[in-house]
């Protein structure tokens, strides 16, 4: 499978009729996954993956939440340039050389060569403290809790969609300090907001401990992260939270005044999520039937499959499937407790079986789906699949 | 002022200690906006700019509001890879000739040559496709409506912020349809939907009509706009919506199946705006005291400013302030009319004077400001102040 990311011209997932069981072959079976429920798919462009819509909105929801945590810990959204000068990779020793073997690098531009290569971002510590060091003269300017949404380029040799790309979707925050205590506690602080998300939102248990010196972060002293158990027994790093110490700010000149008077350099942090995420959500829940969501990150939470043979039949059930529907859509948010109102749709596409969209609504992994034909009509039920464990009522 | 953006090493937007009038020089008062209102910044890589957290909230907020537009109207977000293998460029004839002058080029990555260089995307109609001509197979998968938001790089010599960088932030969408028709009434729709945001929400009227040849996109058969009249009796073109014909079908053999059992090549659309539309806010309605925000997209809508000497004068103006506040935050979004619930700050902080704070909000843009002192509370009143048009009401 390895092949399928090497050249320009493919640009193909393998095309399995079937999905694998994951007793047979695990990573098979992720792949089927994320081809059968339309999640991504191979690029023409080595190593880069295409984000299809039933992916990107599973990513839009996670945004959405994490954006809101974000904001609510006191952080604010900006952008830096995507373009990093080759000599700012090179002022934290660390840094470069955690990062050199995976840089994108930009030569020439506008018709022209470069009189300075620039790189791709493959983290934005050094564009990024570049500005802090002008923005902050004083301790008043401090916090200073700046979160940034972007693309990131990491040139990788084996590629896996969601998993490992060349380039992916995250957030990186980034932020300055007075003091080696109040960065730790940022640290910990945004450590805890990735478990929480993953616990209450992925429903993905996690175990948050700090990294051994060789998976540090390039240029922190110390990075903590949330790992993931998956279904095949491997571990999933699954979010990072650093602790700079004054490493960049040194390299970069990111100094303060002190309420003493004295001029000191900031304390930073730096953590990140990516659509990784994606592949930890798809590992963690999914079946040989396709994906599972869990509800609070679901795109869709109630498919309504109604069953008719005859026009009357069909009013009759497509009125009721509408009233059920409507009742749905105006449940309570605070009772249903997903972050918003339910969402739902009606399958009323005729040319196909209703047996074809149970299974293709199993494969997208929709977490609850209501059956509705003449005979529930007439018995005044409908036949409601919950999708995470197969279990039919009436 | 150009010298600014032609360097590595340079990092400032010109430090202006007062707002220039409009009248003396249109356009370093809208540098002086940017820096004064601390939307944006200069960054060290030639041409590229930050978006600093106030300049982006205002990003944030139209991202919302057209968002929920795209989606109303059918579309999903997905999302490709920022590099374009360099001969997809090329094989659409006039697409090529459009950008070529633009691109940034990839060379090398992972420490080696690349066997074919990757444009970062200029636009990218041509990834897309290389995707589509993959997804579509038959008229049933038509119409395909998708939306990409994402960085883009043009490389251009002369900058300005949100103006013309050589990266900026957009959203494109890119649809495929039956038929001729289905596509002029798709680019027909989008361009209404920007008229009706740059109208509704930025307050700022435009003139929608066809781009003459020269000015039509590199590979459309026909480019609509809107343009905006500015303050200094300029246009600026505001958003885009291409009637890309077969042209990219072509190219890339995005075929279907038709009605008839016949294969044709898919009728498609491309449209985008961009952080560009930040520019045009600014320059349609700021003044020479700073920025003027439309309540619809200013991310604060109301600054309370306590004026307090005493710590009795203090505690009683504080809890007045807050009552205010919070009835305000409790206002009947529907009433409100501005898309969310009144968002409201109070401004407490005693380093500074009220004086020094009326004007700061005033350079913000905030669009009403509450004055309460004492005098106020004895007499059962507050100052209002409106930002656009100066006025105090009691």
């Amino acid at each position: 499978r390895d092949k399928l990311v090497t050249g320009v011209q493919t640009c193909a997932l393998p095309i399995s009729e079937k999905i694998t069981p994951r007793s047979k072959d695990f990573s098979q079976w992720y792949l089927d996954i994320i081809q059968h429920a339309k999640l991504a798919d191979y690029s023409p462009v080595k190593g880069c993956m295409v984000i299809r819509p039933n992916g990107y909105s599973i990513w839009e929801k996670m945004q959405r939440v994490l954006d809101g945590k974000f904001k609510d810990t006191g952080h604010r959204n900006a952008y830096f340039p995507m373009f990093i000068p080759e000599s700012f990779i090179r002022k934290e020793a660390q840094h470069v050389e955690g990062f050199a073997p995976e840089l994108a690098v930009v030569t020439m531009a506008g018709g022209k060569k470069l009189e300075e290569n620039l790189v791709v971002r493959p983290t934005s510590e050094t564009i990024i403290n570049s500005m802090f060091a002008k923005w902050i003269q004083s301790y008043r300017d401090l916090p200073l809790l700046i979160n940034q949404w972007c693309n990131v380029v990491r040139w990788e040799m084996r590629t896996r969609p969601f998993l490992r790309t060349a380039e992916f979707l995250w957030q990186e925050g980034h932020t300055c300090h007075e003091t080696e205590a109040d960065a730790e506690e940022e640290v910990l602080r945004m450590l805890e907001v990735y478990r929480a998300f993953a616990e209450d939102y992925m429903a993905m248990p996690v175990f948050t401990g700090i990294k051994t010196e060789s998976e540090r972060f390039a240029g922190a002293i110390r990075t903590y992260c949330i790992e993931a158990l998956m279904q095949d027994g491997k571990a999933l790093q699954a979010g990072t939270s650093h602790n700079l110490g004054q490493n960049f700010a040194k390299a970069f000149g990111t100094q303060f005044q002190t309420r003493a008077g004295n001029l000191d350099f900031a304390w930073q942090t730096s953590w990140g999520v990516s659509t990784r995420l994606i592949g930890g959500l798809i590992m963690t829940h999914s079946d040989d039937k396709g994906l599972i969501m869990p509800p609070r990150l679901a795109p869709l939470h109630v498919v309504i499959v109604p069953i008719f043979k005859t026009p009357e039949e069909k009013d009759e059930v497509l009125s009721r499937a509408k009233l059920i529907s409507d009742a749905l859509k105006a449940w309570p948010t605070q009772r249903a407790n997903l972050g918003g109102p339910i969402s739902v749709q009606i399958d009323a596409d005729e040319t196909k079986s209703p047996g074809w969209k149970f299974a293709e609504w199993e494969v997208q992994g929709v977490p609850v789906r209501i059956e509705l034909g003449p005979k529930d009509l007439a018995k005044g039920q409908a036949v409601i699949a919950r999708r995470d464990t197969g279990e039919k009522t009436t």
